[in-house]
């Protein structure tokens, strides 16, 4: 299996080798760094259901690898292919109940379901079908870092290539590294990246209001990673690109619109207003599968409003009470940027730029026809 | 005495009769809304210190009142005129060490000594001498909140002449409302005219992080005078301007540079440069006695770091850990919005606007003069 747990002092939240699987705990984090052994589909259940794990494609590949833990562990299984594939099934199934909600994780389980439908129909042993699935789900492991190395590097040969500085500060918003994909990261990724190639300045991340993702987690990672790293309020990043300490901005995306338009973590929006303002340059990393080209616009994006209880205690609305009582509160979780305020969106194929300098939208459809 | 504690049901966190001072203990706000009862220059000092009151005008206002119920309460004071000077100096020069680096405290006590100078050298009985500091300490009071609410009216007939709205929604940042002047407020003066007024639809208040005085001051006295309001994360500014739910951004101003450049609590600019982009309105309210001329530019504004741990731990530095262990932090008290971003200064003796509408900086000069 390629996942090379220790081949490199990158933070790895998913550790896996056959038959053993090791969740980073993230609900210590980051006051404490415990691995949680998961031994089957059981433990999987309840590291989704209790947070150890988050991030969309980080829940799906933990739910996935869990189930190929417990079947590579299988000592005794008498059934035929058929029974086999019905217990992979069920199993599945069951893992999706641990967060109903998300698609990524309900997709998953789907393509997973079938390729164990085809292995049954063409395998003649039980095992058989349990080795296609694993293979499958280590698949999609690998997959997602794949994926996440390939933004990484455009990312930061496309930045480096858009400037004559030598060392490059970038600012990035929330967190979209090894704590939320597979491993390695998106934005984050991108800033990796850039620090391996040794052209990071210095990385700056926001605290990412009201859920502190990036004071608890990116912060995290860059300390872990050793990569020069500086923490501010979302609201100093203007006062920052004043100073003339940001060359660049890359932050992820929870879903992209068909011309560009990104929404992402509550606080995007205002980075992008404030990068434009100071001619700083500002970059969407989100692999293709963050694309929805059925949406023309990111008017038809819907944005979710989060618990009130956020803004008002600590600890993500579990601590201590900050604010007055009585006061309403807007909580939305995401905001919209505007295609025409952002500068590329950086993908595992490549970078997709506009077609000419004055464009306000991108043209993403016929960047996904001709990469596909 | 002209302050009305009972007349109206607007937050007083500096309550004076003569003879009698209650100052509302900010340190337990917002969860706990209790007064103490100060009886000297003694309580004021140990009020001051243990920071029951801020806000520079409210820490001098707080100060000159304590040693003013002092005296008048003093049943047996056998000495001349000389000895009443000597006296309230004394305790005047004791009140200033309560706070040595605010600057407003030893202006006021160093203008209230110039009184007690003159009145020793007027009056024949020391009763007479202590009648003029107690005269002029209330004066000072009553100034601040007269001229909070001259800011108040002309801000809000200004701002209702500029748009064709009946109902108008505001966003503020920081608190700059009676929990930080003798009362009434400077932004939040202006909202509280346009509530009172009829107009506001709403207010709107920054978190304002990482001190959070937005969600625990601001918070609390719109809770408190039943004005229709609602807090947001820093970060959402931008978004709620996006939406068409600001008409107007009211700000305060730590110091005002001679051609508009305004030094304000971090957040300020990166609201302001949203404000721009949107189209919407941004106003700075303050007081003449903010304003420098000795300033050319906000370039000449030196601004204050203050400690990591603000950001690291919650309650301004004492609370519980949240960010990551080792990571560096970056956290400025303010930042300075240029003059290009305001749409017009709020004081005490009217709006200053800029001369034409192209100009890019105000002429305060000529305003001052005017209006002295």
């Amino acid at each position: 299996m390629a996942s090379d747990s220790n081949a490199t002092n990158m933070l790895q939240a998913i550790r896996y080798n056959r038959g053993s699987l090791q969740l980073l705990d993230q609900t210590k984090l980051p006051l404490e760094s415990v691995y949680l052994e998961i031994r089957d589909s059981n433990d999987g259940w309840n590291a989704i259901r209790d947070m150890v794990v988050r991030g969309a494609p980080a829940i799906a590949i933990a739910a996935a690898l869990a189930l190929a833990v417990e079947v590579s562990n299988l000592d005794d299984f008498s059934g035929s292919t058929d029974d086999a594939a019905y217990f992979l099934h069920k199993k599945l199934e069951y893992l999706v109940t641990s967060r109903p909600t998300a698609v990524n994780l309900s997709d998953a389980a789907t393509k997973l379901k079938e390729i164990i439908s085809m292995a049954a129909a063409t395998t003649s042993e039980a095992r058989g079908v349990f080795q296609a699935y694993v293979e499958a789900a280590e698949i999609m492991l690998e997959d997602d870092v794949a994926s996440n190395k390939a933004i990484g590097i455009y990312g930061a040969s496309f930045i480096q290539n858009h400037t004559e500085k030598h060392k490059l500060s970038v600012l990035t918003h929330c967190n979209t590294g090894s704590l939320a994909t597979a491993g390695y990261g998106t934005a984050l990724g991108v800033i990796r990246a850039l620090h391996s190639g040794g052209v990071l300045e210095r990385a700056y991340c926001t605290e990412t209001r009201p859920f502190n993702q990036g004071s608890r987690l990116t912060a995290y990672e860059l300390v872990h990673d050793k990569i020069p790293a500086t923490l501010i309020a979302d609201s100093a990043a203007a006062a920052l690109m004043q100073a003339g300490r940001v060359d660049a901005v890359v932050v992820g995306a929870d879903r992209v619109a068909s011309n560009g338009d990104t929404a992402n973590k509550i606080g995007t929006y205002s980075v992008a207003l404030c990068a434009k303002f100071h001619n700083v340059p500002f970059y969407v990393a989100a692999p293709l599968t963050s694309i929805d080209l059925s949406l023309s616009s990111g008017k038809q994006i819907v944005i979710e409003e989060r618990s009130p209880k956020e803004l008002l205690n600590t600890r993500g609305g579990l601590g201590e009470q900050v604010a007055a009582s009585g006061i309403s509160v807007w909580n939305p979780a995401f905001d919209v940027t505007p295609a025409n305020l952002i500068s590329g969106i950086i993908t595992e194929k490549g970078v997709i730029t506009k077609t000419s300098a004055g464009d306000a939208s991108f043209d993403i459809k016929t960047f996904v026809q001709k990469t596909s």
